[in-house]
């Protein structure tokens, strides 16, 4: 079937897998969740749905918020900010969008879509511009194919809004930044509109419902007592890089950047050996003094070690006994092109990227 | 007439009139002209109209740069950001204008929009927002008419445009600001969209071809080898309110504002006497340690005291020899209301307005 009804239950599921794909970042899906399950008991469930529901030349547009995550969590997320976007860069286009879609699998992002979805009842196309959260604006595999997340619309709880038309993501990101900052740190926005002919080529399609899959698989086994974490690693066809307890974090805000890392030392089969986790918005690098664990383009996700929930960045702290799950990207991340683009070298890492599943069999 | 063509020789007289209804302010006027001639040079003379040239239902829109005077004049002005933000605003209204205006008389933006016209073969309206310049958004006539700045489009040499649509001036102001800062401290704007039926309630009409005589008085006084304060006060109806050499000079640059202090001390008839000129972008208080001799919303200008060129606050230095003018408001200003926008306390100093022309009826 290629509509899928998505009901309050449905978001749970959603959401838990949407913060675990968030690898850290992304902001805590909690609050997009009840924001989009308050439109859903008001309005009936939201559609999501594939492409083929829509033809070729359909507009199709994206919206989210942006912003510092611990600003966003410090915010009540409103429907409204997000529709007065929409409806900006719909009226600079000339052109309504026949859906919506997410603009990352990961975080607060993934499940916001779903209230606007909802309350205008528009269909949400099931699939993303990443397959996974990226702090930038053309760190997206859309971006690759040409296709620019401008023009992009902001506005605010006043009721404020705007269209920025750039001709580089450089003056892009500079203004949205200086536009989020005045904004009091976090907005709405309305980006990446596309043809379906042009998402069929560009987005990451399926992305929505494997998050969903991802967060039943979760819920079913703590049901059935069944080891979470290790559920989990079946389910994304991830590998479990390290278990161990928080014994340092290091954290500043930058702008509308998150920056820092968590030390973990390690337990049981990892006793004696301590990773960090760098992250800038999303965990971006595992490694240890001896070997890199797993790096950016491919997903590296905390979960609590005994109930396999999803850990922020922001929600790491010391004490936290933690499984830190490898799960490989998306091919198309791991090209040249885009290795060039969201690799490590890309975060100022100084380290070649190796896929996670290589890294893992390298220390067996 | 009511259709008054402007010349590249028309363009010197009304910057040198600009310069000093600048009131200190606004930016040095002739890179303005240099731009508005070389417009001029391509494609013929500007069409100064009167509103009678146009019917009630006609759009009209003001065409301004945004930015620390200082960083203007470090700038090359160009004519493409301001059609590239007129064509941006003109598609959010889904309307074309009919003319284009100066929003305000004094200083550069009172020529820069003669280069958009002369280039794009529209008219423009022979009258401005405040018959003087202010620095904020809403110190304008218009605002105390409920018309607002906004909608407003913001573009810079790149190509990058935008549009704000905000609720309030105080969220515009911000955007405005955080943007400007962003795009290198200046920027292109269109703002001030309106219908003639509008503008005729809510402009000040009459204001550019007003710069352009007073310019002419002052040519022609230098010709026939007349005093050109003398000639300066009588045709623009002002005072000489003081005469002296420059000691002192404070200057700060915070945000888009240039603020400071310029101290004169008196020579000729003003000996032993020291008079401040405080400015915030304009001239906008001169007091002596006895009493106030204008403030705002009357125009305080500063000329050379041998030539009547106007000097700007950024072209202030130790040892020129300059008289201080004041010139009455246009009596839109004089209201409570009026006084309560842009009035001495509006600015933040601790005195009542009394018109210039009965304070230096006092003085005698």
């Amino acid at each position: 079937m290629s509509v899928n009804l998505i009901d309050v239950k449905d978001l749970d599921a959603i959401a838990i897998g949407a913060a675990l794909y968030g690898t850290g970042g992304g902001g805590d899906p909690h609050i997009g969740k009840l924001l989009a399950q308050r439109a859903i008991r008001a309005h009936g469930p939201a559609r999501l749905i594939t492409l083929d529901e829509l033809r070729d030349d359909d507009l199709i547009i994206s919206v989210a918020m942006i912003g510092a995550p611990t600003v966003m969590l410090e915010r009540l997320a409103e429907t409204a900010p997000l529709v007065l976007a929409l409806r900006q860069l719909e009226a600079k286009l000339g052109r309504k969008a026949a859906a919506l879609f997410s603009g990352e699998v990961g975080g607060m992002n993934s499940v916001i879509p779903f209230s606007v979805a909802a309350e205008l009842g528009l269909p949400l196309v099931d699939g993303d511009t990443m397959g996974r959260a990226f702090p930038k604006l053309d760190m997206t595999l859309c971006a690759l194919h040409g296709i620019d997340a401008a023009p992009l619309a902001l506005a605010d709880e006043k009721g404020n809004g705007l269209v920025l038309d750039t001709v580089d993501v450089q003056s892009l990101e500079g203004m949205v930044r200086a536009l989020t900052m005045e904004m009091g740190g976090s907005c709405y926005s309305a980006l990446y509109s596309m043809t379906v002919a042009q998402a069929r080529k560009s987005l990451v399609l399926g992305s929505i419902s494997m998050t969903q899959r991802t967060g039943k698989a979760l819920f079913e086994a703590r049901e059935r007592h069944l080891d979470p974490v290790a559920e989990l690693v079946r389910v994304t066809d991830g590998h479990c890089l390290f278990k161990g307890k928080v014994i340092d974090l290091q954290r500043t805000i930058d702008g509308r950047w998150s920056k820092g890392l968590a030390r973990i030392t390690g337990l049981d089969e990892h006793r004696g050996e301590d990773v960090e986790l760098l992250y800038q918005n999303e965990f971006l690098v595992a490694r240890s003094e001896e070997r890199i664990l797993a790096s950016t383009p491919d997903l590296i996700c905390t979960v609590d070690m005994e109930t396999g929930e999803p850990i922020t960045a922001e929600q790491v702290r010391y004490g936290l006994r933690v499984a830190v799950l490898g799960l490989p990207c998306v091919p198309e991340w791991r090209t040249p092109a885009a290795i060039a683009r969201v690799g490590p070298r890309a975060f100022g890492y100084d380290l070649d990227y190796r896929p996670v599943e290589q890294l893992t069999m390298d220390r067996r």
